[in-house]
C-alpha cells in the first residue's frame, strides 16, 4: 500500500522525482557511472548545479540581480551565516515559534539584535502585524512556522530590507514583491529535495556592508564567486532538488502548486471547522498552508485516531512534541487524494 | 562497459553499495516509503545514524571516550570549526599542500597559528620530518594530500594533541596511536560514501578550552549532547555512508583494506619506476597510497595516453588544474583489476 505522507520534513517528493533518483544511483545520464561516484568537476555534475540554479531563478521568476547558491548546513546555520553577512549595526526580528527564536540566538552571537515583534505572548498561534520595525540594516522573519502551523500571507510591511527563512513554504506559491529581499535562505527537506542543500537567494548588492572577515565556507560572496562550488557540495541532495524543481516547472510553476496547495488547504480547514470533535490550533486568518495543527476536543479518542490514520496508510500526523496534538504537512508533492483520505477518517471517527 | 573510476572525489564505491543505495531511493526497509521522504525523527532513519556512528568506532576500533558525529560542510567547515572548538592560545599547523594552506588561512580568522613545518620549498612534493611543534594548543596536520600526492606514514611525533584533516585516507588502513588525536575530521567523498556530510571524531575532554561562545551549528559539544541530530542531518549521504562501513567490515576491515590498498599502490608504483617513459612526481617514500601523482617525460605522449585511457574505460586519470600530469586516486572499493588495466595501458604506450 503506498502512504500518504504527511510528514513535516524531510517529506514527501514526486513519485516520478524518486524513480529518476534510484536510476541515477546505479548509472547517470547513460555514464555507466553513479551519479554518487562522479566528480563535482565533471561536466555532468556542473550541469546539474548550473541548471538546479537556473530553475530555481526561473521558477521564482527571480531578477536578474539575484545570485542562487545551494550550500549546506540547513536553516540552522543559516541563522548565524544571514546575521554574519548582513549584520552591520542591528538586525530586527520578528519572533513567530521555535525556528525565529533559534534564528534570534543565533544573530545575538553575531551583533545587536532587536525583536521588533513576537506572537510569543499567545503560543505563537498568530502572526504579528503592523510591524514598527525601526532603524536596523534588516527585518527578519520566518515565513511559514511548521511547529505552530501559521504563515505569513503577505511579507511584513517595511522599508528595510528583508531576510526571510523561507526553508518550509519556498516553491509552494509565488513569492510577492521578491524585490524587497536582501537574502532568502531554505533548507531543502520540504518542497526543494531532500535533506543535505540548503538554498540561499541573495541580492550581491547587500553583501559587504559589515566589514567583517567572515570565515570562507560562511562567507556569501565567496561562493558566488565560485559559482556555488567553493568546495565539493552535496552533489545527490542537489540533483534530486534539480529534479524536483523540473517537476515543478512541468506541473505550472509556484502559480498552479499555490492553487493546489489552496485547495488541500481548504478541504483540511473546512473539515477540522466542520467536525465537532476537532478544532485548529491558530488563528484563522494566520493559518498555514503547508503544516496544519489540529487537535481533538476529546483525549480519549486521540489513540483510536492515529490507529485509523495508520490502518488508512496515513503517515507523519502527530503534532510536534513542543506543541502535541495533530500536524498534518501538506506539501507541494502531496496529492489532493491523500488530504481527501484523512479527512475522511476524520469524518468517520465517531462511527 | 563498466568504468575503472580513478577520480580523486567524489569517487568510487561499492557496486553493492549503489544497488542498495538506489533500492532505498524507491522503497526502504520496506515501508513503501523513499528514504528520501522520511523524517529524521522517524525510527528508521534514527536507526541508521546510530548505526553509521557505531560502524565508525567499530571499524577504527575507537577508544570509547570518542565521540562520532556525522555533520555537514566538507573539510572546508572543519577548518574553521577545528581551530573554532580547539584553539585557545595557539595552534601548530603543517603545510604539506592546497588542503594545509587552507586550514591554516581558515585558523588565521579565529587565532594565532604557527606553521611548524611546510613542504612548500620543494613544491609540496615531500612531507616533513622531525617537527619542532613547540607550544601550542595542538598541532594539525593533513594526512593524505590528494593533489600532491603525498601521504604521512605515520602521525608526526609530539606530545601535543593531534588534529587531523583525514578526508582522504581515512578508513583505508588502521589509525595508529588513535589516543593522540583530540580531533579528525573528515569529508566523507572518499573512502567513507558519498558527498554531502563530514565526520567528526572527537576526544569530548578536550573540548571546552576556549571559553568562546561558539555558534550551535559550529559547536561540536552541541552535535555531541544531540546524538548528532542537533538539525536535519544530511540523511542520504549518512545512509550511503553506513552502508560502505557495512561493506568495509564485512571485507576484514581496514585491516583488509590497508592490504589491498597496498598491493594496488605497488602495482602502480612498481610501474611508474619501471616504465622510461613515466616518472612520479614526489618523494618515494612519501608517496600517497590513495592518490598516484606522475607525468610523462615526453609531453607529445599526453593525448595519446588519455585517449588510451579512456579507450580502456578508465575514468579521472588527468592530473589536479595546479599541478598537471596524471592523477590515479585507488581509494578502497577501487579493484585492483582497474589498477591492473591502467597498468597495461602504460605499459602499451609506446606501442
Amino acid at each position: 500500500m503506498r502512504k500518504h505522507n504527511f510528514s513535516a520534513g524531510p517529506c514527501i517528493l514526486p513519485q516520478e522525482v524518486f524513480k529518476k533518483a534510484s536510476e541515477a544511483v546505479l548509472n547517470f545520464n547513460n555514464s555507466n557511472l553513479s551519479i554518487l561516484e562522479m566528480s563535482h568537476r565533471s561536466k555532468d555534475i556542473v550541469a546539474v548545479m548550473e541548471n538546479a540554479r537556473s530553475l530555481v531563478k526561473e521558477v521564482l521568476n527571480l531578477p536578474s540581480k539575484y545570485e542562487v547558491l545551494f550550500l549546506q548546513g540547513g536553516a540552522s546555520l543559516g541563522f548565524y551565516m544571514s546575521a554574519l553577512n548582513f549584520l552591520e549595526k542591528k538586525g530586527a526580528y520578528i519572533n513567530t515559534g521555535t525556528w525565529s527564536t533559534k534564528a534570534i540566538k543565533e544573530a545575538k552571537k553575531v551583533g545587536d539584535v532587536n525583536v521588533v515583534a513576537s506572537s510569543e505572548d499567545k503560543k505563537f498561534t498568530y502572526i504579528p502585524k503592523n510591524i514598527e520595525a525601526g532603524d536596523a540594516d534588516f527585518l527578519h522573519f520566518t515565513s511559514n512556522n511548521t511547529i505552530y502551523g501559521t504563515q505569513f500571507k503577505s511579507e511584513p510591511n517595511t522599508s528595510l530590507p528583508l531576510i526571510c527563512d523561507m526553508s518550509s513554504d519556498i516553491f509552494s506559491k509565488p513569492i510577492n514583491n521578491i524585490e524587497k529581499y536582501a537574502l532568502i535562505y531554505a533548507g531543502a527537506q520540504k518542497n526543494l529535495g531532500p535533506a543535505g542543500t540548503t538554498l540561499y537567494i541573495v541580492d550581491p548588492e547587500k553583501l559587504g556592508m559589515t566589514k567583517r572577515d567572515i570565515p570562507s565556507m560562511l562567507n556569501l560572496q565567496v561562493h558566488i564567486s565560485k559559482d556555488s562550488m567553493f568546495n565539493t557540495p552535496p552533489v545527490y541532495p542537489i540533483y534530486v532538488s534539480m529534479l524536483t524543481l523540473e517537476w515543478l516547472k512541468e506541473n505550472g510553476g509556484v502559480e498552479k502548486a499555490k492553487q493546489r496547495n489552496t485547495a488541500k488547504a481548504e478541504l483540511l480547514y473546512n473539515e477540522i471547522d466542520r467536525n465537532n470533535l476537532f478544532y485548529g490550533f491558530v488563528n484563522k486568518e494566520d493559518r498555514s498552508h503547508m503544516n496544519a495543527t489540529f487537535g481533538l476536543h476529546n483525549a480519549d479518542l486521540k489513540q483510536i485516531f492515529l490507529d485509523k490514520c495508520e490502518a488508512a496508510g496515513i503517515n507523519g500526523i502527530k503534532g510536534h512534541r513542543s506543541v502535541g496534538g495533530f500536524r498534518a504537512s501538506m506539501y507541494n508533492a502531496l496529492p489532493l487524494e491523500s488530504v481527501q483520505v484523512l479527512v475522511d477518517v476524520m469524518k468517520n471517527l465517531d462511527n
